[in-house]
């Protein structure tokens, strides 16, 4: 720890970026997509386009798809007409196994979904509000729990550190502030981070598009680098920490998260450097035991044939394209929730804190 | 070793592609920037354009640069007026400067030139028709070494292996048939490689434009995957031999190759998978002692920007695109010239074989 003179951090500055913005009538997301060249929303009014805007990417992130999918069962409520909130949940439950299954890795979007069943389920006939605020306490909640775990996560930093990210964790995938990249907001404000570098993250190259654009919004510079340089930059010393995010952490501390990740883990333990994982303590899943039982998603091998829509593969070409990979918790330093961090994971030290 | 039961290799079906012909007048170099949509030859008539054409990736990979590079000293001599062979390498020096200054890390480009030079030093008044014996002969070697490298490298490959292999190292890089490429021809070929994965190999993709596509000429089945997918493939259990190319080889057995080359020979021990580095010996420099003394090519940040002209990231954003890396030694299981295998790469057993 090098806990020592923490400047507070500003955090209104941060707050340029919204990903997911509730209307009271629409849902509207940041079509992430089309960034950084257009910063566009697309209004959703149906549960099933919100279902269909995750499936798509138009919304991404583990964090940001458990919160437009609790906005995603308030619009699937939207013209129910029931007495109590089972009653509704009995209606709208097939448009919730819609939204669930938009995405299979991330089990944040199965978790806000649980959480907005059991609102339901306890309500009246306030049913409408109940299920609006559960929506809007999800999403305010994921906000503060990241300004939390930025603060843990820079605390674990020496000063002057360069640091590694990986894919896009940052306010885009998230409430706001970002997980990851919130780490790195507040290391940087810190003073505690002297370097910033991001991988480009193929093939959605979520770091090339999202992650060093929003890092720009911020004034934050970031040197972007191809996934494949990752262990030269560490070799060549400019690296510390490596800090990236999750979409599923099991019950034994592996961590799932965005193809490449593991690669990441095993260079930097390779070179004597740290990992860190940064994610609500909605993603920690501890009904599943270890990394090996989750479930890998696997995407369009055509996302592997171009590059924002220039294809660069001859055609009747194979490709393979697991999206997500799991990095075993042996390789992991330290996993930041904001309910505190767990160094060295394992079956003992993640009961301890989320058992 | 698995040397039992070769089957006879038919070179002839591998012939299709060349990417370096001299017509007698000019040199047709097969622009690779364009692959594999189009297929189509640039036409050098001087050295400056050769040279501005391995500048610009028209032509790539170590070997091909140096046949190109001694093709490029026959085009500078073209219109000499000299009575014998020292006397126009006087007049051309300034042109074989510009030809090796073309790329920095690969040293075939440099070792060509010396040979070209010292052929022409030696040459009297048939200095022409020397000068043009050599290139030819440079060129011819390099097939043959492959033809060869391919079966030293595939007798250290069990039947039924899974490979991956990184960047272009095929035809398109050499004289014909390929270094790690070569290798993986003659191991399909034997029956000994029964699956092909492919990286995209960012930022220049010639996994993706090149490799692919050349295997798919000759009927061999490769699957591309992403960069950040290698080490959970390897994981999956799927890769038995990384096999790879290399721009120069210390007198150590330190390697330079494509940027991510690192990456996997580090992935590759974490998980007890074998890794194997094929080059002639056109490649050692026994004048460079060790890995850390190799100038690393950086090129033009614009290249990690976007994809084929499609533009990905946003404007003001910086970029760091180193484009090769060095693999140490100690984590090469085999380095395979035409001149035999060296296994457990040391300076010891550099030294027995190339000292």
């Amino acid at each position: 720890m090098h806990d020592t003179a923490t400047p507070t951090i500003d955090y209104a500055r941060y707050d340029r970026i919204r990903p997911i913005r509730w209307t009271g009538e629409v849902l509207e997301l940041l079509d992430q997509r089309r960034l950084p060249f257009e910063v566009d929303y697309l209004a959703c009014t149906t549960s099933d386009e919100v279902a269909t805007a995750i499936h798509a990417l138009a919304v991404r992130g583990a964090p940001a798809i458990g919160i437009a999918a609790a906005w995603g069962t308030v619009l699937a409520a939207r013209g129910v007409d029931a007495a109590d909130g089972a009653t509704a949940l009995a209606t709208i439950e097939p448009a919730l196994h819609r939204l669930n299954a938009a995405r299979p890795t991330a089990v944040n979007l199965a978790w806000a979904l649980a959480r907005m069943r059991r609102a339901l389920e306890a309500a009246g006939s306030d049913w409408r509000e109940v299920l609006e605020r559960e929506a809007h306490a999800i999403e305010t909640e994921d906000l503060a729990a990241n300004r939390r775990m930025g603060e843990l996560g820079a605390s674990l930093i020496a000063p002057g550190s360069g640091v590694l990210t990986h894919c896009n964790t940052g306010s885009l995938a998230t409430a706001g502030f970002g997980t990851a990249l919130g780490v790195i907001r507040a290391g940087v404000a810190q003073g505690r981070i002297g370097k910033v570098f991001a991988d480009e993250t193929r093939p959605w190259m979520q770091g090339s598009r999202l992650t060093v654009w929003e890092l720009q919004q911020d004034g934050i510079d970031a040197t972007l680098i191809a996934d494949a340089a990752a262990s030269h930059l560490i070799k060549d010393g400019q690296v510390d920490w490596v800090v990236v995010g999750a979409d599923r952490i099991c019950a034994n501390g592996d961590v799932a998260n965005k193809i490449g990740t593991y690669q990441l883990a095993i260079s930097a333990r390779h070179h004597g450097k740290k990992f860190m994982v940064v994610a609500p303590s909605s993603t920690v899943d501890m009904d599943t035991a270890s990394g090996d039982l989750i479930e890998i998603e696997e995407r369009d091998p055509s996302e592997l044939l171009g590059v924002s829509g220039s294809r660069t593969v001859a055609d009747g070409i194979h490709a393979w394209n697991p999206v997500f990979d799991v990095t075993p918790a042996a390789l992991i330093d330290a996993i930041v929730t904001e309910k505190g961090i767990v160094e060295q994971p394992d079956e003992d030290s993640m009961r301890a804190m989320f058992g």
